[in-house]
């Protein structure tokens, strides 16, 4: 069964200082191997923005100077690339991830629907729903979600359902509950989870957000196959088997995905339920 | 704020033996001092059953023996009585819980939906859909789901949307993957949870079932408030303030439910996604 590598880049960039934060992802990932390689929530940027205009005055189209770069990054490293950013699309602003496949011209770009603390002042929510992208040649299907959709069991969920074989997470966590959280993920959906959080902290307006690092990459059994430090840059590699997650049978009866009864969770999906 | 005291009993049925398990249970619970008293899953039955046959010569209706027995315990300890029962209504069979508040004569019965092992040879799939049992007198909203439910994060966010504070789940775990989840199942509906697990084990044509104990309380952040050894019959105790359950933010802009999206969830809820 085909192996793949993953690796999860846990950096710090510093707020405000787009042109740099981008020279350190180039430096960092040139001596990345790996077939897939996951960057943080708002890589680009630094994350602690206070409301639309800050947003606005850094964030990019999917096809922008990051975009660029991170396609640059998977041609050179014949990785797929995750990696969060600030998105500008007409008057709205996201806070998106963006999926590049280096034989795939497609810059696919999913726009984060659950919005954390103060991204509500800055960000809309997203609209373009979970998606999973298919890479033939490397056979993995790879669902994005972004950091506090991580609460939210119907977003794991939802790409589970999808096919996704491997969830890539960009995050900027400051919490500590995600880490009883994310390994019930991996094993409600049989599935693979790479979590690349940032380290450090940013003051903004006399609050301090302490990002809590610890980035990890965790196995469809939930273990965890690898863990980061909490406050320092780190690559961390964990090999996957990407098919070992469609067969969602655990022994001779039971199945993650067939022993659901959906017609009993109906007012999961009912909008009036919120 | 008014806090309830939640008893949860571990204990090892044996197998076939239902008076003298029923004896048991009346014995155990003579002693108990609680609002809730949440017992394991089949608890008057044991488990292992390897055909519809075996349930049929064992099983009861919603108001037979042993819901009689509980109703006699829920009135003499004051308290709601959740017990796990195998039950026939019609040609039907089903892995059913009980639900007994002691002012109040209906008995609720919620029958499993998602089939363990060669449960699937034993049962059929429950009908009842999940619900909430409002409780006026003692404040509490509590949700009834049964082991395997566990795994799928639809059951206790089904509860959770119904309004439920406690999810109650009487089980007979045999794995250790539960112990990963089950705090997640907390912290993502910011709800407590009681699960009853039983000791011991049973030998049946030739295989050996293992029970892991461990029962548990735990708080709406994931912390256990209290866990029972893995293997000795054992009760156990925790004091929980439902109401807190009910504001389900977590900071000034963030709310588990009000931050769900369910225009993207609908994946979920299709019939034909399985």
């Amino acid at each position: 069964m085909s192996s793949l590598r993953v690796a999860v880049v846990q950096y710090s960039p510093e707020f405000g200082a787009k042109e740099q934060n981008l020279r350190r992802i180039d430096s960092i990932t040139s001596s990345i191997d790996a077939d897939v390689i996951v960057l943080p929530e708002l890589c680009n940027t630094g994350y602690f923005f206070l409301d639309r205009k800050e947003v606005a005055s850094e964030a990019e189209t999917g096809d922008g100077r990051t975009a660029q770069l991170m396609r640059s990054i998977a041609q050179r490293r014949n990785a797929i690339v995750v990696a969060g950013f600030a998105e500008q699309a007409g008057t709205s602003l996201f806070n998106s991830t963006l999926v590049i496949v280096p034989e795939d011209s497609q810059n696919y770009v999913y726009r984060k629907i659950h919005l954390f603390y103060r991204e509500q002042n800055c960000f809309d929510i997203g609209d373009s729903g979970f998606f999973v992208v298919r890479d033939e040649r490397r056979d993995l299907r790879l669902g994005p979600m972004i950091c506090y959709d991580w609460r939210f069991p119907e977003s794991a969920r939802a790409l589970t359902l999808l096919g996704a074989d491997l969830i890539a997470c960009p995050s900027n966590l400051v919490t500590d509950a995600w880490h009883k959280v994310m390994p019930a993920r991996a094993i409600e959906n049989k599935i693979y989870l790479a979590v690349a959080n940032r380290a450090g902290s940013e003051h903004r307006a006399g609050e301090e957000l302490r990002f809590k690092g610890q980035s990890a990459i965790y196995a469809y059994n939930g273990e965890a196959l690898a863990t980061a430090a909490p406050d320092k840059d780190e690559v961390l590699y964990a090999d996957i088997q990407p098919a070992q997650t469609r067969d969602k049978s655990f022994n001779a009866f039971n199945d993650v995905l067939s022993d659901r009864r959906p017609e009993y969770y109906v007012r999961l999906c009912t909008v009036d339920s919120k």
